[in-house]
């Protein structure tokens, strides 16, 4: 049985420092890092999504704005929108919550953001500069899954690497993240053979396609590193005792929620790997610090602000 | 002992279809497909690069223009030449040599090329969207490596692939064009341990690295599909011999040109692979066919033509 990599810990750590150097640039050059969150139709859970976005940059001290629209703007509209905001000099860093109305190309939609301002990562512009190995936004969870490996100084380079998932999101950014961290990366996804093997072999294994307990203990190599991405919502009594056993934090989930989260990874896994983030607390809460870091250094970038100040 | 993969007959009947459709958008809009080639200093081998490229183009119908400057002009001076390429009409595809001399940044003139015209796909925008599985200017060398397994119908889906190597223009970018194609792609590279027992595990193994002969015998599992993108020169009679021991042809080269080209992969693991790329005649070809392939593409996509003229 291993450790817990807490993602908590690290992202307050973060949020802290960040926070401190908006406090900096505030004084010094009376502005601060500003996010732009652009929010179309009703869907409840980017609501939420997007809400607690705005609510870290308030706590951090970063400008932010929600721009909300009904669900049946056209597609032109709402490239106008985003050029508008690509534009604002108080702008550094845009956020389009997916998913958009299916009626509007999404892909064309983040194509139209600035790279320059572009936080998610997700414009192909940013996404080849993970290729080329250069400076350009990445997308804030595979941000998180690298920091928390440095932070716990678990080595990358030379290591075998699995990636279960090939989301642009996640999957297949995180593999050439971690190739250009010089780890012997492979990724598996479900056209993969095998695959239990294929994942016994790595000694960082990284769980990424959104299906509940999907990675089951013997896929782990004993000591592994084990990296789950995933959270599902599970309300069904007998599935949360399969999972958790008695464990009374997961009971009174139940009780007071109706459900709580599991991850891509069975939680049993935990006794063979020799360090396992936790669901939720582990990936989780170093995505929106990770986003907050990539608005702070979209302000620096565009200000040409080589060094955080000291 | 497997079959040779011939580059040369499959690279022919490539640019045979590309010939034939460029006469029919001749005929149908007084318009050829056009490639313009930038060269920069006396680089002896960039300018046989060039020259050839230049001579696939005038053989297929294809307009074609090189651009060649001294070695000292000015970043400034290139990006603007770079610029007007971008405006000019008759211009499908901008090729810009490289390397470049050490004084120009050859990164931002990559980016300052516009991604439409990106035929050898090397703009970040390009590399972006072989991550988003979309539209876009693939590297060359990759492309003929997936024309040539769909060519010999060898199969991608749910077979392990090792590619040796993290080049932008090849390795990286390879390894997402196989991983999109549903194989299960592991990234190798100088820092990987055990790399005979990692590349042992694949069904396609790919080389691509640049060392002469690095790939040996036993790293090859028996019955694998080889690819050898690596082309170096052998002039050492001795070395020649271990790796080709009589073979005539190659005593013909040392006689006639003083050197004859080997890959990076051992000639000998052919005796264990289901199939292997001779080098040369392997993928080599299929490099220039696949330039010749965006150029035309970009040709049809700038103009909206969707489908290949029947």
């Amino acid at each position: 049985m291993g450790i817990w990599l807490e993602g908590k810990p690290l992202a307050d750590k973060i949020k802290e420092d960040i926070r401190q150097q908006a406090v900096y640039f505030q004084q010094a050059t009376g502005k601060v890092p500003g996010l732009a969150a652009v929010l179309v139709g009703d869907n409840r859970a980017s609501q939420v999504y997007v809400r607690s976005k705005e609510k870290a940059c308030q706590a951090l001290g970063l400008f932010s704005e929600v721009q909300v629209y009904p669900g049946d703007i056209s597609q032109a509209f709402l490239e106008k929108k985003i050029d508008e905001l690509n534009r604002r000099d108080e702008v550094d860093g845009i956020l389009v919550q997916l998913p958009l109305p299916a009626h509007i190309d999404s892909y064309a939609i983040i194509c139209s953001l600035s790279p320059d301002k572009d936080v998610d990562g997700l414009h192909p512009f940013s996404l080849g500069t993970i290729l080329t190995n250069r400076v350009g936004f990445r997308p804030c969870t595979p941000l998180g899954v690298v920091e928390i490996l440095k932070e716990n100084r678990i080595p990358i380079e030379g290591r075998d690497v699995v990636v279960i998932g090939r989301s642009i999101l996640v999957g297949k950014s995180l593999a050439a993240m971690l190739t250009n961290e010089n780890g012997t990366v492979t990724v598996c996804h479900s056209k993969t053979k095998d695959l239990g093997r294929v994942c016994s072999r790595a000694d960082i294994l990284v769980a990424a396609m959104g299906k509940e307990v999907f990675v089951k203990p013997e896929f782990v190599k004993p000591g592994a590193t084990v990296i789950d991405v995933g959270i599902n919502s599970v309300s069904d009594p007998a599935r949360v005792k399969a999972y958790f056993g008695e464990d009374e934090r997961r009971q009174k989930d139940l009780q007071s929620k109706g459900y709580t989260l599991v991850g891509d990874v069975h939680p049993a896994a935990f006794e063979r790997a020799g360090a396992m983030t936790p669901v939720p607390g582990g990936i989780g809460p170093l995505t929106i610090a990770m986003l907050m870091k990539n608005t702070l250094d979209a302000f620096k970038r565009r200000r040409g602000i080589k060094t955080p100040p000291s």
